[in-house]
C-alpha cells in the first residue's frame, strides 16, 4: 500500500473511531427531551400523550401516591388505553407473570396454599360504568356506583378469569378480599357467578368496623388472620398498592393495571 | 302528533336506548382484545410494540420479578424508551411527584432529615454504556462495567439533578446509597461531581462484608444504621424495587424508570 494510502486509512480510522466513541458519549441524554422537559412547568409543554404516558407511569409505580382524579388533559388517553388493546394485553401480562409464578410454588396440599384476589379492577371490571362516569375524571360518587354494583353486571376481565382458573387447577384455594362491603354480598357472589368465577374458598367484604380504616390496613387485617388459621398466602393479585402494602403481605403481590382511581 | 308518527317514534326511542345500553355493557372487553390475547402463546401474535409495553409494565410495577435480559423482540424497543423523550419525560414526572411530597415535609432542621438517593440510573445515567452493549439484551458483564465505572463519565438525568437541587435548597439531607462497591469510591465521587452533584452528606458503598447480600438486604440495613444514627429518611429515590423494599423503608420511595436491568 502506499504510503499515501496509508495516511488516508490512518485518517479515516481516526475520524471514524472519534465520530463512534461521540456517539456514544452524546446518545443521552438526547436534546431534544432536555427541550421538552424544563421541570413541572415544562410537562405542560410536551404532547398530551407523552404527558399522559409518564403520569400513568407514575401512577401505576406507586409515585404518584394519593391523588383524587384523572388528570383533564389525560381523561381520553385513559378512555383510549382501557377500551383499546393496551389494558387488556397489560393484564394478559400480569397474570402470566403471576402463573409463572404460581407453577414454581410448592404446594403443600393442606389446602392451606392460598391466593388472593381482590374484585374491581382485578376479577371484574367496572369499564362499563366508568363509561358513563367521566373515566376517572369525575369525584367518585358512591350512590351511582353502589347501583352498579347491585347490578351485578361487571364482565370478567378475561386475563384474570384465565388465572383464577388455572390457579385453580393447579390446587391453590383461593380467596376472594374486596373492599366491597357486606351489604354487598349478595350482588358481588353474583355478579361473580355470571362472570364465570366459581369455587373460592372465602369471600371476605367489610364488616361494619372495618369501614374507617384505610384498605391497606383492612387488608393486611385480614391477611394476619388468614395466616393465623394456617394459610400460606402465596399470591395476591389487586389493581391496588393498598392490596399489597402493609403487613402479612403475600410472597409475591402481583399489580394489575388500573389508570382510572386509587384507594388508599 | 299523527299515531303513525308516534308509533315511529316509541319504535326510534327503543331501538336508541336499547343501542345506548349495548353500548355501555359492550363496550368492555373490546372484542379486538380478547382475540389479540388467548393466553401466553397469544402474546407471540401481538404487534412488538404492544407486547413491549406491557413486558414493561411489569418490569416497572415488579410483577416479572427477577427476570436475567431484555427479551429480543423488544431490544429495539428499550432503546428507542430510552434514548427517545419517553425516558426523560418519565424521570421528570418521577422528580415531580418527589418534589412535592418534599414541599409537604415538615422539617426538623436539626440535620438529621435525609433523603436517600441510588446512583446508577437515579443521579447517573450509563446509557451511554448501554448504548454499546445491546440495552438490556446482553447478560452483564461486570468488567467491562466496571471499566466504565472508572471512566467517571456518565451524564447526570436532568430530572434528579433539578431534584437534588431543589430538595438541597429545601433544607434535606442526601445520602447516597449505591449498589457500587468501596474499591468504586473515587471514580464514583469524580463522576458525581463532573455530572453536576456535590454537597452529599455521605456517600455508602458496599463494603468487603456485603457482597454475598442482596441489594435489598444491603440497602436496608444501611437504612436501619442511618435510623439509629437518628436519620428520619423522608424520601428514597432508586431505579429498582431492592432500592425500596426490606426493612427501614423510607416514608415515601419513588420508583425511577428502567427497563435494561434489575437488581435483587
Amino acid at each position: 500500500m502506499a504510503q499515501g494510502a496509508i495516511f488516508r486509512l490512518l485518517i479515516l480510522l481516526t475520524v471514524a473511531s472519534t465520530s463512534f466513541s461521540q456517539s456514544i458519549i452524546q446518545t443521552w441524554p438526547p436534546k431534544q427531551a432536555l427541550l421538552a422537559s424544563d421541570g413541572i412547568s415544562g410537562h405542560r409543554k410536551i404532547p398530551n400523550d407523552l404527558y399522559c404516558e409518564s403520569w400513568r407511569f407514575t401512577v401505576e409505580t406507586n409515585d404518584a401516591g394519593i391523588w383524587t382524579r384523572v388528570p383533564a388533559r389525560c381523561v381520553g388517553y385513559v378512555k383510549e388505553y382501557m377500551t383499546g388493546d393496551k389494558y387488556s394485553a397489560d393484564s394478559e401480562a400480569v397474570a402470566d407473570d403471576s402463573l409463572a409464578y404460581a407453577k414454581t410454588v410448592e404446594l403443600s396440599g393442606d389446602g392451606k396454599d392460598a391466593w388472593i384476589f381482590d374484585i374491581d379492577e382485578t376479577l371484574l371490571s367496572n369499564v362499563p360504568y366508568y363509561t358513563s362516569h367521566g373515566f376517572g375524571s369525575e369525584i367518585s360518587d358512591e350512590d351511582s356506583f353502589d347501583n352498579w354494583v347491585d347490578m351485578a353486571e361487571a364482565p370478567a376481565i378475561p386475563a384474570s378469569l384465565r388465572l383464577y382458573k388455572e390457579l385453580e387447577e393447579l390446587g391453590f384455594t383461593i380467596i376472594l378480599l374486596t373492599g366491597r362491603t357486606e351489604v354487598q354480598r349478595k350482588a358481588t357472589e353474583l355478579n361473580l357467578q355470571n362472570a364465570g368465577y366459581s369455587n373460592w374458598e372465602r369471600l371476605i367484604l367489610r364488616a361494619n368496623s372495618d369501614h374507617d380504616k384505610t384498605a391497606t390496613i383492612y387488608k393486611s387485617e385480614r391477611r394476619k388472620q388468614l395466616e393465623d388459621e394456617g394459610y400460606k398466602i402465596h399470591g395476591n393479585s389487586g389493581d391496588q398498592w393498598s392490596d399489597q402494602m402493609g403487613f402479612a403481605v403475600a410472597k409475591r403481590s402481583f399489580k394489575l393495571p388500573n389508570p382510572i382511581y386509587v384507594i388508599a
